[in-house]
């Protein structure tokens, strides 16, 4: 896999919460980046996120610290104090002020972090960069995934070919409002910082806000976008409107992509299940009624039990607040239409059918207006209890 | 058990969805009763309760017809034609008029009734009045159920002694912003028929309306409830303070004993878990901070791996909209202070052993105003998963 210029990776193993994997990663760009990001809109707030959401403001950064196996989130004084001296740990040893350093944190809620397993591995962090792959840090960050999450996507601007990489976790807590539980996009290109703001909310906005496991919003969300301009480009910025699709919609595409490997690797998930809904009212009608859907416990074991049962669809349509009128709802279960104006079209083996392949689509017609919204799901199994159940065990 | 004077009870079976249990029952008053009835707010609405909806307009009532294994929901014409014809059926054999018939269903969305065996049965189910109980009628109405669910109350009012009695059927899509999925109250009190309306109401919002079992809505969810007077006390109103008190301490009391019931049997539910959220900005805050945790996947999933995971009860109660100040939460589990100012107490062991049992208090203390609700949910297990995966095969 390409990775964008002056980009430097490692990862080592802290026994943050256990020994057996790494857990402690840095992201390095070898110039001063660019940055944007989006996090949590939840009031409570792990320390790390805090932190960076003030040094977010100067649009500049060089480095990102982040850590699996405990989220540093509910610690108090002492989880804020923490957090700096992750920054500055860093900072000290690769020469740049602490500001420019960003924190992230994975894990647990509400447990201290262990600072002297962290200080301890610093040093071999720092050295490593370079001998880790994105990868590495794709997988220190895992918690609950069962895969490291990683998509690049090359982009040709003004004769050169840059490229957007990024990498991100999921697993659980996932839930519209908020942005993922961490995801860094890096690039190459140089945008300016107004651009790289709007384009990354703007993406996020339609990729990991259209996206749910359990309805629960973590603390921790945050998306981080590092942009170097080590690729020497025309700086891309909104006035240049054909110079700017082709950055966002790359850009767009990396984060469906990463979104679309969360929900795949959901808690539990036997099924990508995507819910699009059409006719609605407007669009915010649409939204909802599609999350209605894509949270609905009943709808998401239905899935998991290959049962076409279309009424938990209506039902969930019904409460979700949106428009509509019971006798004009069309519901197709891939390309099997199962509803025909409120009532069964009696194939509803047919459409088991389709839910016996890993990747679902219902689709809903509420045939009212011209709203129309997608969102991503996926089936809610006995093994999503499970890790839940079990999680700090 | 004592029961309400002049009603009558029969249950057979008639294979609605599958032969081996009685699933077919009548509730029959000798005397035309005072009713009242509050319905599910979904948007969609089975067939029988778009029925009971009008009807009810006349505030008089004298047999309700309740079946189990078919909500009728989601049937189209077809499904009001049926509706009426049960109540028709009824109303023919006891010689009232089809206007004084209720109807309720309950099951599967979507599949048309099986009239004939529904006809088959009708004069059997009437000839078999006052040769089943109560019990009988809460058995028939049973769909995951694991229990049938009967109260009933005495009432001394004007030297007389009356009795509320209720039945309710749950397990499953049971919400807030609804009533329940069925409950029939029954009483021999002479009530008004305004203030039987405005008191059912009242309880109704005080008890069905603050539980939670997976926060899916139901599109059959109804409370009818039928008052006989034939116990011949003064007819009971508003104007009489202390009067009005007694009863509607009773109605409440038999609610609030019926709503529990339904969330102690919640689908796979091994705990009865009651959430309770004090010194919020004001109630309205308070109830969704409490029903935010209340319905968290991630909440209830901790609750049953018996994890004392204050941090999922944080990150809910971030996300609920309440306003709140991380810094001055305090939180509860059982007598067990696990949250002080936003931090740990360091006090999980002890938590862990309040999660042991099976009825588990949470309180929930946001300091920044005099706001309180109280709700009650149940845990989230594999066996909610297995039932629900499962239901219609």
């Amino acid at each position: 896999m390409r990775v964008p210029k002056g980009f430097l990776f490692s990862a080592v193993e802290a026994a943050i919460k256990k020994p057996g994997r790494r857990d402690l990663a840095l992201i390095y760009s070898e110039e001063e980046a660019t940055m944007a990001g989006v996090f949590t809109s939840n009031a409570v707030k792990a320390a790390p996120v805090r932190l960076d959401m003030r040094r977010i403001q100067s649009g500049r950064g060089q480095a990102i610290i982040v850590n699996s196996g405990n989220a540093n989130a509910c610690t108090g004084e002492n989880g804020t104090r923490d957090a700096r001296e992750m920054a500055r740990l860093i900072a000290d040893r690769i020469r740049v002020k602490p500001s420019r350093v960003y924190v992230c944190s994975t894990g647990v809620i509400g447990v201290p972090l262990p600072m002297d397993r962290i200080r301890s591995r610093v040093d071999d962090l720092v050295a490593g960069l370079g001998r880790s792959s994105i990868y590495d840090v794709a997988a220190a960050m895992m918690t609950t995934d069962t895969f490291p999450k990683v998509i690049a996507k090359s982009v040709r601007i003004g004769g050169k070919t840059g490229v957007i990489a990024g990498v991100c976790k999921g697993a659980g807590m996932i839930s519209p409002r908020m942005a993922t539980m961490l995801c860094f996009l890096m690039t190459d290109l140089a945008v300016r910082q107004k651009t790289l703001r709007d384009a990354l909310k703007t993406a996020v906005r339609a990729t990991f806000n259209r996206i749910t496991v359990d309805g629960d919003m973590s603390t921790n969300d945050t998306v981080l976008m590092m942009a170097n301009g080590m690729l020497g480009n025309p700086r891309i910025g909104q006035e240049d409107a054909r110079l700017h699709g082709v950055f966002y919609d790359a850009l767009r595409e990396v984060c469906e992509g990463l979104a679309t490997l969360i929900v795949r690797d959901g808690e539990g998930a036997t099924k990508l299940v995507s819910v699009e809904v059409r006719g609605a009212r407007n669009d915010i009608d649409a939204e909802k009624a599609a999350f209605s859907v894509a949270n609905s416990n009943l709808v998401k074991t239905a899935l998991y039990g290959n049962d076409a049962n279309w009424g938990r669809v209506m039902a969930a349509l019904g409460y979700s607040g949106a428009k509509l009128l019971e006798e004009k709802v069309d519901i197709f279960f891939g390309d099997v239409q199962i509803v025909k104006g409120g009532i069964s079209t009696r194939k509803e083996e047919e459409a088991g059918r389709v839910l016996r392949n890993t990747e679902v689509a219902l689709k809903i017609d509420l045939h009212v207006g011209r709203g129309s919204a997608k969102v991503l799901t996926c089936d809610l199994s006995e093994e999503y209890v499970k890790v839940n159940a079990a999680y700090r065990t």
